[in-house]
């Protein structure tokens, strides 16, 4: 059987140029990097604005299990197959980081014959977006440590720094660590730590901002840390917004590619969806939706973090909501949901399924609470059953949810004929009329109680001392309307990754509140949310190579 | 009076592929970055081997003083002059490091109407290989703290860890740092410490790596600490110089661009030449010696560092030698090793210019050494007299040697047009018979006084206990043969910043060897050799900005 790199190293591709032709863009809307990516200008993305905004379809999954679910993987091969069906089409997805794809993951550009291409470009260092946030966020440490160093006019507490370090890397050795040490000369000595650059504040931000002045008053908002009188210190104050825009005015940009059968796809943005609010650039999706008849777009993880926040968070910075959403699962990991060892998930095992689909279930109705209409896509796997395929199909019309089988994997966009049918027909038949799950009037509390409550679906929310305290001060600050970002386990609706299925009676407890007023939103941390990963013990990169001529080897 | 970001961005570029037929280069030949940058395929470059080399002209300086030198902008100006010359040529530069924009300078792709553009892209994140440099480094100091976190089977002894972390930032508090902290599960807790990018020796690798393979291997054999028995372990032990180079692989490729006049110029790689070896890569550079008839390259600082190790380093990589060494002066600068303090240079004074000139003359009489011909230019300045420069006319005569005045700076190619004459003449004239200053077989004790003595003028070379017991082991590892890269101040002959002009009757002490095995080098750090530097009270950040349309504000 071909690898992913095998399989993408063997399509011809297509300069991207001809790919841009498709949506109505030409060569002077692109500044080419190489001849198979392409950011698209400022100047092209402000003539969108007066057209009309095509079809928003949102990819979401179950919850992830260590089986797998191919979300990506469903979102190429959806819009492939749109796209084989005459509907025009093009899909908005996140960039890889480069501390998985060097740690466990190898890639995350789809798979087997749903891929975005170039696959190596994409998962290494693409267009330079990942990278421009790292430095951009590193400067600003750099002139916070120097702030404090030389004079320390604004009075920053440097035990209440706020602001960490990243690095695009999983590097566990940086999670905690003391700088500034060797004497006078070398800096103030305090506690800091390294996150993964996906985690960073200015990732959210880059996500959210809809042109440069917005991002430039979005930095400008970033709280850093507090006073020794425990006011907060924003980035207008030490004045560098200018030139972290300045660092920031490509990435910003969303970048053009294409998947194997050549649909353009904007590959844009990728925070984290546990710590983050894991969706692509708004910038990137806005733009498509004016440049394509049909959108397919995705949100990290299941649809208890994901989804929620492409909702609840990114939705009001959009022109609309999606008209429909379509839930990723397989039968391999709702049969590890109802129990099933790993190692024995080849089996047929209709009981294990029954007992796993409430996973899906409940993410099903999470998710008609929206009032948009929703679609269940099974990943298909060898291993499936019909038998397996019909107790799956009946539990699903029980909840008059169209279930659709898809091996796009296999087949690319035409193993995903059937469910692009249903999902072309679902936007047809029943309009979406988006209901936010809370409203900023509401208080941090509440909103954390709603999606605790509507969405998790867990009976109480605790908060910490810590939290109550932070509370309080952020209703001083005047930071209550913001919405919240959940920081949460991805592998259960409850703050516990060992519960599967659909946990009932469990707490919540928020540990602690961290204001994100750059990205515009108050972070929840629930448990023991990792914002540095580590490498495994055999790490991906030990695999990785490159051949004399420049072939990547390796990448998944 | 014009900055240099208004001059550039007043210029009309043209697309690189045009500039790139000048050098009989074809659209296919390259790897756009937007319409004005391209990286040159590996392909390109293998066509390339078996043409006939160009003339090289090297274009090194005095010691720099606060007054300034302007070696880069001459460099452009003179290459833009030989091209008005009708001879063909292009430029090869070292590229920007992002830490010294933000801090201090500014920029640094030349100035006035000599300059290399886009220069923002190019003072800002260019072509991203500063970011795959950081990132290579960093994955590879990931990938030690995890193999020691994940039972350390090579019993690497995490005190002895000789690999540092960088970021491309001045950043002090980075210096001295401890990482590994938070208990069991963050990893091992040791001290650690982070360079500036450009101090890596993943950059002294890229830019002495002649391909792929080569590139690979050097990476493997980077000696990154010892283990706990005081044996040397390298990155090859780790397993993972694979994917390290696959993360450099588009790094190492030659970037295009082009001066304001027009004429074709690699920039391309930049080790600080206080610290490493202050040259941009040999791939450029002997890429462009079989593209032009003339190639005009740089190196850091003065003469004592960037043109000894250009020379001593990295020409034993290259098919040829300099046929010409070009050795910039400024008459203010001159003045100030004189003694005359920076607020009266201003003033005429040939007598602090005659005393001045010491420095001047030593340049002259080390780089006659190397037996290859010396021009010397000085770059004007609206304050000197012609009183001065006639004082300065007959002391190099005194020496048979040419100088020149050249006004690149204020009229671009038309200003250099007198240097550019007598260095095609001073070629024609004197055929270059380039000798090294020492020879591989030496020992690293002999190599090391060789350049105390014959270029520093120093009376001795002590070496400290620690330095002494280095060199056996390193006699014990088979390191001997390797030459030696001096890491000294940059500002003065002797190993003391302070003391200007030529110095007499000084000794040298090296404290401490750093083997750089990747690189093929040894480090001998004299004094306090800065590897990373720090923001100054006001940063050259806090002047920057971009406009809504993403113009870039605030770089000189």
């Amino acid at each position: 059987m071909k690898t992913d790199i095998e399989i993408s190293q063997a399509v011809e591709l297509k300069p991207i140029v001809q790919i841009a032709e498709k949506i109505g863009l030409a060569a002077d809307d692109l500044e080419l990097y190489g001849k198979y990516k392409a950011k698209v200008g400022y100047e092209t993305i402000q003539k969108l604005n007066s057209r009309n905004d095509g079809k928003l379809i949102l990819v979401t999954a179950i919850n992830p299990t260590p089986a797998g679910e191919g979300k990506s993987t469903v979102t190429i091969g959806l819009a492939d197959a749109l796209n084989q069906l005459d509907c025009q089409t093009m899909i908005a997805l996140r960039e890889p980081s480069l501390g998985p794809v060097m740690g466990v993951k190898g890639g995350a550009t789809g798979g087997g014959y749903a891929q975005v291409l170039p696959m190596e470009d994409i998962n290494l260092h693409f267009t330079g977006d990942m990278h421009a946030i790292t430095t951009a966020n590193n400067a600003l440490s750099a002139f916070i440590d120097n702030h404090i160093h030389q004079g320390n006019t604004l009075n920053i507490d440097s035990r209440r720094v706020i602001w960490k370090r990243v690095v695009d890397l999983n590097d566990r050795a940086l999670r905690q660590v003391i700088v500034g040490l060797g004497g006078p000369v070398q800096g103030v000595p305090r506690e800091d730590g390294f996150d993964i650059t996906v985690a960073s504040e200015i990732m959210a931000i880059l996500c959210l901002a809809t042109d440069i002045d917005n991002l430039k008053a979005r930095l400008g908002n970033i709280v850093i840390g507090y006073t020794y009188d425990r006011k907060p210190v924003t980035v207008s104050q030490l004045g560098v917004q200018g030139a972290m825009a300045l660092l920031l005015k490509d990435a910003l940009k969303p970048n053009l590619v294409q998947t194997i059968e050549g649909t353009p796809a904007f590959v844009h943005g990728g925070p984290f969806a546990n710590i983050a609010h894991g969706c692509n650039s708004v910038l990137a999706t806005q733009s498509a939706l004016k440049l394509a008849d049909y959108v397919v777009t995705e949100a990290g993880f299941g649809a208890d973090l994901g989804a929620e926040k492409f909702l609840d968070i990114k939705v009001p910075h959009l022109s609309k909501a999606p008209d429909a959403i379509v839930i990723v699962a397989t039968i391999r990991a709702l049969k590890m949901h109802g129990g099933l060892a790993k190692d024995a998930l080849a089996n047929e095992d209709t009981e294990a399924l029954k007992r796993g689909f409430s996973n899906l279930k409940q993410h099903i109705e999470n998710m008609q609470q929206y009032n948009i209409p929703v679609i269940v896509a099974i990943n298909q796997f060898v291993s499936d059953t019909e038998a397996e395929f019909d107790v799956l199909t009946q539990l699903c019309q029980e909840l008059n949810v169209t279930v659709r089988r898809a091996n796009v994997w296999g087949e690319g966009g035409k193993g995903g004929l059937d469910l692009a049918k249903a999902v072309v027909e679902a936007i047809k038949q029943q309009p979406s009329n988006y209901q936010r799950l809370y409203q900023d009037s509401q208080s941090i509390e509440e909103k954390t109680q709603a999606i605790v409550e509507k969405i998790y679906h867990g009976k109480k929310v605790n908060f910490s001392a810590k939290a109550k305290a932070q509370l309080k001060t952020f209703e001083q600050y005047g930071w209550q309307h913001l919405p919240v970002c959940m920081a949460k386990t991805q592998y259960s609706f409850s703050d516990d990754a060992t519960k599967l299925g659909a946990p009932k009676d469990f707490e919540v407890t928020i540990r602690e509140f961290v204001p994100k007023l750059g990205a515009g939103f108050i972070v929840a941390l629930t448990g023991d949310v990792m914002t540095m990963p580590g490498l495994p013990k055999t790490p991906a990169g030990l695999n990785m190579d490159v051949t004399s001529d420049g072939q990547a080897v390796g990448l998944f």
